[in-house]
This record gives structure tokens, C-alpha cells and sequence, in this order.
């Protein structure tokens, strides 16, 4: 029996599925087992394994190929993963070669200098590589904006989101200006008056370890599937088959390691919970970042950061970390809901994190599409923060537009994930709380059952089966809607 | 300015480097660190990186590239890196990508049934798969050889140990048989009458990881470049510029783990000081399993085992594991040579362990060239352990012929490459003395850099410069020469 143009294409996804295995594993030893001499015969065994990949996606019989299948009679689901197919597919083959090495160069290089630069307050000396960056990256947004009919920011916005549009997150965000900068103001207000107990350490790493692995257990972590150790940046990697999550441990702050580890699993679970029989297939694999996000979110902010929860783990924090005043529920619940406007977004509370994101979007828009140039950002960057959070940032380029790594590398587009994915979450946590009226008693009572039941039909077992609209709409019966993350944020931060 | 046909072969065995990396990563971390259910998927990507290395070395393209560079004029260092390169490229292309595949599969199954067939006390149940194991490998054997003019076991053989024949290990081997028996006995009758103070555990499984750390430290072993982890078998794993080894712990013996550490830092130097300029070429790695194997021997047995090695480390033990009559420097020399004939090859001490291998080679070669057939293995295995070490395995196949795991998979021709490392090793270690009169004091001392410096400007920076026997003639002023093996173990049993 001969095979169709469809099995052709996917044997051919399946073989670049097992490269990209070996991909995923490499940058995660990188980040979290190699040691420094390492590094360069990884970096050269990674780009290898890139260009291989590459000459994979463009080699022109897989072009042929996929004209086959598409004039094959498909089935649905087959025609939904040609479509998964097709989008990872064109991405390699809408950019000639030299524009994304040249911007792999580039990138790399702005990336490692910008390390020291940003320890230097240097944006001079970041501004030298930066221009490149952009320049190369809107070259790339134009030619993708050509064959998309997007705008040149929107083709880079949906390497990400697909399906988002400009139009849609200026509606989105727009909504979001409106009534944060009121919120922050009256949830400090209410928070001035508040106790809040600090805890008291140092908590050993190891004890914070083991509390992560207790939590991370509670939260249905398959440890039979997936692992957790420590790297410079918290990160979800590996593969869905075996999913490895990192966390960073201070000794002098237990916080950020918990939630930071709540953050991940919630990646983890996603990723843990595809459905198998198409996990070698685009189709088959997590649908955008911003639904990513939303999974680490729904686990750290609509649960993690819920009194509820908290109150369930305060016994798991004190058996860990010792018996003492700040880990009662109600304080723990204090103390993962202060509101501080400052200049961080990875350290930002919940409440201030959007306008990190929204400030990022708006300069990253003006950027690619031209209206600004790179030398204007420091001045855009303060102007925002005053305005959104009221942080003067002039001169402190270091807290400041210097911040993220994003950038460095020309990953425009990037950003907006961050905030859609808390808004998704807070969606679905309205939709789950209709089936489930009780749900914080629920929780309270350790019973997590109706939350990772609702995300596993809704969300895991959905994979890229939809387009992102589709899923979402499938899941709490209307498109993204800013105004559940409102009410969300109101009723935590106000009531 | 065009590329010579030699550089395009090196551009090729360069990216064969890089994807090797991914593939020894992939190899470490099975061993190491992957949860079981990542295992199917890890598999999967490895056999697929497999395939992708035969393919490139199979491409009709590179076999007119390496007849072209043969036809350049090379310099005396490219002749050999071609050379190298040849060798590696004939093994992939002398046999039919049919039999590769069979045997992999075959011999994957036998692995994998053997693990419950050894525990089982199975033989009648391993042999179904072994036959075939068996019968695969007499035809890649026969194959080989119709294309080498060597005997077919000489044809395995030379996979691991390139440029040994049958003759050769023939005298060797005789003459080892001719003496060690009655070595051992005499060794015996002398230890009979020796009180060795036992060691009290249990020895916490950290305790032994951090003497391991302080002893690779002594060793030289470089951090930067490298780890120490844990693994059901000990094995030392990544790239040169990363080396991974591995070790296993139990609580009640300390002794196994810190020696296996001490084993496996030797394999591990060689790694780390093969010469970076050529460490992607052929040229540049290791000598030859036999050659890899002389170098942990170096360290296990002729410095490791030592008593003025064991009084410099004694201190660290009873640092790290506690102070107690055992740890005493004397005590520690006669717990590591204790001579006890037994089972098992992997727990045998120095003396009794070239026994095991010979009976091995004697066992492979007659199966490979035909003289036996799979079922007669247990009744010669029986035959010759008690010829040789008294030991009676009737009916005892766990513990008799089925206690390896390196026929399972059809890996004959490997055995002969321990006791080979072993005489390498001994051979060494008398040039060394010759150079060093006074070593052993230098060693009590703490100062080892006579034997590093002696095994980096002889063995590590030479590579696969020199075939072996020109490699050990350099390094020794002679051939192979079983003579100080002999005098080596007659000067530490009987002494």
C-alpha cells in the first residue's frame, strides 16, 4: 500500500518532532546541568541541530508534499493539523535564510553584550547592536506582513498569537487602561492600612525544595513524566513526554521559589496532559503563548494566589519552612497580594503586571511599525512609567527599558502572551465557578478536581485542534473578554 | 577560493561532531536524569539521530569527496585525520543498512527480555533470542572480514580495539594464563593470615558524594567542564568539552562508589585533555576502548589501588565518612586488594579480574568463528571458571553467562579491551617509575603531576594521532608487553 501525501508530511513532522526532542533537551541542560566550558560546543551543536531543522521545513518536495495532501479528502482532524502544519511550515519558508541568520547573529550577539550592558546601565553601548535588531526585525515583519496581509507588528504578534490582531488588543488593552490605573490607586489604599506579618529566614534551599515538591505533588505534577531543578531563569522545557520545570531559590525569600514552581507546574500540566496519539504533530502541541500563559496563570493567580489555596498549603509551608506567624493563611494570603508599583515586571504583584505588558506592547508596536526609531524608547519607556504606575525611570535605563531580554533578540510580539494569558485564565475561572459555585470551599478543602478536569477537557486535550478565538469561545462560550479579568481584580484587590 | 575536497570531508565530520553531541547528551541524561516515561520519546529521537548519522556517512557524495582527498596532497596531520576518518566512514558503509537494522532490533529485544531472563535464572528462554544475536553477528562478522582479510572475531574485535589481532591476544593471554593462576593462589595464602579491620557504615549517600568531589578535585578533574551524577551502571558520558560521569552509592559500602569515582575521572581526563584543535575530527578522540580503558586503569589500579595513594586520601575519607580503625592508610591498601575469586566480573578485584575476560575472548572468539554454537556456552563458561578461578557456576547462569549485558546486544569483540587497558596501564606506570624513581613518595606526598603530565604528553594530547601500537611504542620504548603487568601485580600481592 502506497502512502498518501498526508502520511509523507507527517513522517516528515514527526522526524523534525525527534530533532526538536533533542533540541528541547539540549537548552535545557544548557540552562540547567551544563557547566561553563560547555557552552560553545552546545551552541554549535544547537545551531546545527537549527539548520537541519530548517533545510527540513524548505527542502521544496515537502512543498510538494503539502500541495498533495491538501488536494487529498481529508478527514476534520487531518485537515486541522495540515492547517498546524502549514502555519509551522510557512514560517520557515517565508524568510530566505540569509535575513534569519543574519538576524540569529545579530540577535545572539545583542543578547550577550546586553548582559554587561545592563549591569553597566549602558544603553548607549546597547543602542550600537539594537538598531540592527530592529532593523533586521522589521525587515522580517515587512516581508511576513507581505505574504500575511498583516500589519508588520501583527505578523511578528501572531509567531505567537495566531488569529490576534492589533485592532483586537487596542480594544483589549484599551478597556485595561481605563480602569487600572483606579484600581491600583484604591487597592494601595485599602493595602495602607493592612498588617501584613513578614516571615522570617533564612529557608534552606533544600527545605524550599522540598515544599516546591510537595506542592508541585498536590498540583498533579506526573513526576513518572517530568522533573524539577534550578536555573538562572525560571523556565517549563523538555518535551511533553518528560516536561522539566525550573525554579531559582533565594534563601532569604522562600515566595518567589513557591509561586514561581505553582507558575511553572501550571505550564508543566499543559504541556503533561496533550493528548499522546498526536503529540509529534503541530496540531498536537500547546496552541499559542498566550494559552501557554494562560495555564501557568490559572495555576498562579486564579488558584495559586487565591486564599483558598493558600490557606491549603499553609500547613505544607509550615511543615517545610517552620511554624511561625506570617505562614497563617490569611497572612500568606496578604503577602502574595501586596500591590507595589516599581520598576520590575518579573517582580511585579498581579495588579501592576499589566501595565508592564501594555507599555511593552505599545513601544514594540511603534517600533516595528515605524514610528519610532530605537533612540526613542528610553524617553517612551519613562513617559508610560509615569504615567501607568507613576515610576520615574529617567536615566535608569538598568530598571528600566534595559530590563527584559525580549528584546535583545528581535522577539517582538512576544509580550502581549503575558497579559491575554491572564485574561483567558480569568475567563475560565468565571466559567468554572459557574459549574461550580462552591469552588473555593472546594479548594479550601483540597479538593482540585473540578479545576484540572474543566482545563483537561477545555484546554489540554484540545491541543491546536482549534484556532485560539475557536478554543476559547468552545471553552466559556464567548470570545476574550477583558471584563472577567476586571471583575477578577476587583474582587481580590477591593472587596 | 574553493574548498579542497579534504575540507568538505572535515566540514562534514564536523557536523557528524555536532550531532553526536545531542546524541551523547541524550545517552547521559537517559542514564541520569529521565523520568520513565520520557523514555519511548527519548528512543524514539535517538534512533531517528542514528538514522540521520548513517545517512550522512552512507551519502554516495561523501564516499567521492574521501576518494578526492585521498588524491590531494595532504600533510602528514591531514593524512592521519583522513585516515581516521576513514576508518569511521568504512564502518558505516562495509555493511548492508538491512543487517544494522536487524541486528539493532534483535539485539534490542535480547537486552531487553535479558534483564528479566538474568534475574530469572532463564537460560533456556534467553537463548531463543540470543541464537539470533548470535547468527546476526557471525554475518556482520563474515562480512566484515570478506572486506578487512582479517579472521571474522578479529573483524569485531578491530571495531573496538583497531590494529589488535588474534595472534596477539593469543600470547598475551597465554602467557597471563600461564602465571595467574598461581599468582592468585599465592596471593591468597599470603592475605590468608592478614587482619583487615572492617568499615562500619551506614555512610550517608552525601558523605560519599562529597569524598568523590574532593577526590575527582585531587584527580585534577576540571569542574568547568564536567559533572558528577548518578546512574544505575557507572559509565563516563557527554563531549570532551563536557564530560559526564556517573557513579552509584550504597549506604552500607563506600568503597565501590569512591573507587568507580576514581575509575571513571580517568576516563574522564583522557576526555578533557584530548586536543581541542581536532576534538570534532576522528583524529582528535580517543585512541581506542583498549587505550580509554588504560587511562581509568591508570587511575583505579596503578595509582588508585596504591597504598601511598590511598594514605593521601585517607584523610579525606575519615574528613568526609568519619574517623574509625578502617580509614586507617594501612587498613584502606589491604581492603582494596583483597583477593577473593567469585561470580561476578564487575566485583572482582585486580587479580582475579583478567580471568574473567580471558575466559570471555576464549568464549566470544569460538562462538564467532563458529566453533561453538549459543548452547554450548554455559557448559564452557562452567569449564572454565573452575579452571581458572575455582568457582563452580552449574546451573548458576545468573551469576555464570548471563551476568553481562555486552553479548545481549551482539557487542563481541569488547571484553579483550579491559584486560588490554590493564597491561597499557601497568606498561605506563614502569616508564613512569623509570623517569620517577622516587613516585610513590611523590604520590604520599599529594604531588600526582609526574603521572598527569607522563599520561597528557604521551597518551591524552596524542589523540588517534598513532595507531595503537605505534601510540604505546612512543609512549613506552616497546610494544605491548605483558611482562609488567606480571611484575606489577607480583610487586603489590606478593610483596
Amino acid at each position: 500500500m502506497s502512502q498518501t501525501a498526508y502520511q509523507a508530511v507527517v513522517a516528515t513532522f514527526t522526524r523534525i518532532y525527534r530533532y526538536e526532542h533533542l533540541g528541547s533537551l539540549a537548552g535545557w541542560d544548557q540552562a540547567a546541568m551544563m557547566p561553563s566550558k560547555g557552552n560553545d560546543a552546545r551552541g554549535a551543536a544547537m545551531a546545527e541541530l537549527g539548520v537541519l531543522i530548517h533545510n527540513t521545513l524548505t527542502d521544496p518536495a515537502l512543498a510538494e508534499l503539502i500541495k498533495g495532501a491538501e488536494a487529498e479528502d481529508l478527514s476534520a482532524a487531518e485537515q486541522a493539523s495540515l492547517r498546524e502544519i502549514k502555519r509551522q511550515w510557512e514560517h520557515a519558508n517565508l524568510l530566505p535564510a540569509s535575513l534569519v541568520e543574519a538576524k540569529t547573529l545579530v540577535g545572539s550577539h545583542c543578547s550577550h553584550e546586553w548582559r554587561t550592558q545592563r549591569q553597566n546601565n549602558d544603553w548607549q553601548g546597547f543602542l550600537a547592536n539594537f538598531r540592527e535588531v530592529v532593523r533586521l526585525s522589521r525587515e522580517e515583519a515587512q516581508l511576513l506582513a507581505k505574504e500575511t496581509g498583516l500589519s508588520p507588528y501583527e505578523s511578528l504578534l501572531n509567531k505567537y498569537e495566531p488569529g490576534m490582531s492589533c485592532a483586537e488588543l487596542d480594544r483589549i488593552f484599551g478597556d485595561v487602561k481605563s480602569w487600572l490605573p483606579g484600581l491600583i490607586r484604591q487597592a494601595m489604599e485599602k493595602q495602607a492600612t493592612e498588617q501584613v506579618i513578614a516571615a522570617t529566614g533564612p529557608f534552606a534551599v533544600e527545605k524550599q525544595r522540598a515544599l516546591g515538591l510537595d506542592v508541585m505533588a498536590l498540583l498533579g505534577f506526573d513526576f513518572e513524566g517530568g522533573r524539577l531543578d534550578v536555573s538562572n531563569h525560571p523556565f517549563c522545557g523538555g518535551v511533553p513526554e518528560d516536561v522539566r520545570i525550573t525554579t531559582r531559590y533565594r534563601e532569604d525569600d522562600f515566595m518567589q521559589s513557591m509561586m514561581g514552581i505553582v507558575h511553572e507546574t501550571g505550564h508543566a500540566r499543559y504541556e503533561q496532559s496533550l493528548p499522546r496519539e498526536t503529540v509529534a504533530l503541530p496540531v498536537g502541541r500547546a496552541r499559542s503563548m498566550g494559552i501557554h500563559e494562560s495555564q501557568s496563570l490559572s495555576f498562579e493567580m486564579q488558584l495559586g494566589r487565591n486564599p483558598a489555596f493558600l490557606a491549603l498549603i499553609s500547613p505544607l509551608v509550615k511543615k517545610h519552612l517552620g511554624d511561625q506567624p506570617a505562614f497563617e493563611a490569611a497572612n500568606l494570603a496578604k503577602m502574595y497580594t501586596r500591590v507595589h508599583p516599581d520598576f520590575i515586571r518579573v517582580d511585579a504583584d498581579e495588579l501592576t503586571y499589566p501595565a508592564h505588558v501594555i507599555l511593552r506592547y505599545e513601544i514594540e508596536r511603534a517600533l516595528i511599525d515605524g514610528e519610532i526609531e530605537a533612540d526613542d524608547v528610553p524617553a517612551l519607556w519613562d513617559e508610560k512609567m509615569q504615567a501607568y504606575l507613576g515610576v520615574d525611570t529617567k536615566g535608569n535605563f538598568k530598571n528600566g527599558c534595559l530590563q527584559d531580554i525580549h528584546w535583545t533578540d528581535g522577539a517582538f510580539g512576544y509580550f502581549p502572551s503575558y497579559t491575554l494569558g491572564a485574561m483567558y485564565a480569568a475567563q475560565y475561572f468565571a466559567t468554572i465557578r459557574k459549574q461550580q459555585p462552591d469552588l473555593d470551599e472546594r479548594i479550601a478543602a483540597g479538593d482540585l478536581a473540578p479545576i484540572f478536569n474543566w482545563l483537561n477537557a477545555n484546554i489540554w486535550s484540545q491541543a491546536s485542534q482549534w484556532e485560539t478565538g475557536e478554543l476559547v469561545r468552545r471553552a466559556t462560550g464567548e470570545p476574550l473578554n477583558p471584563a472577567h479579568f476586571r471583575k477578577h481584580l476587583e474582587q481580590r484587590y477591593l472587596a
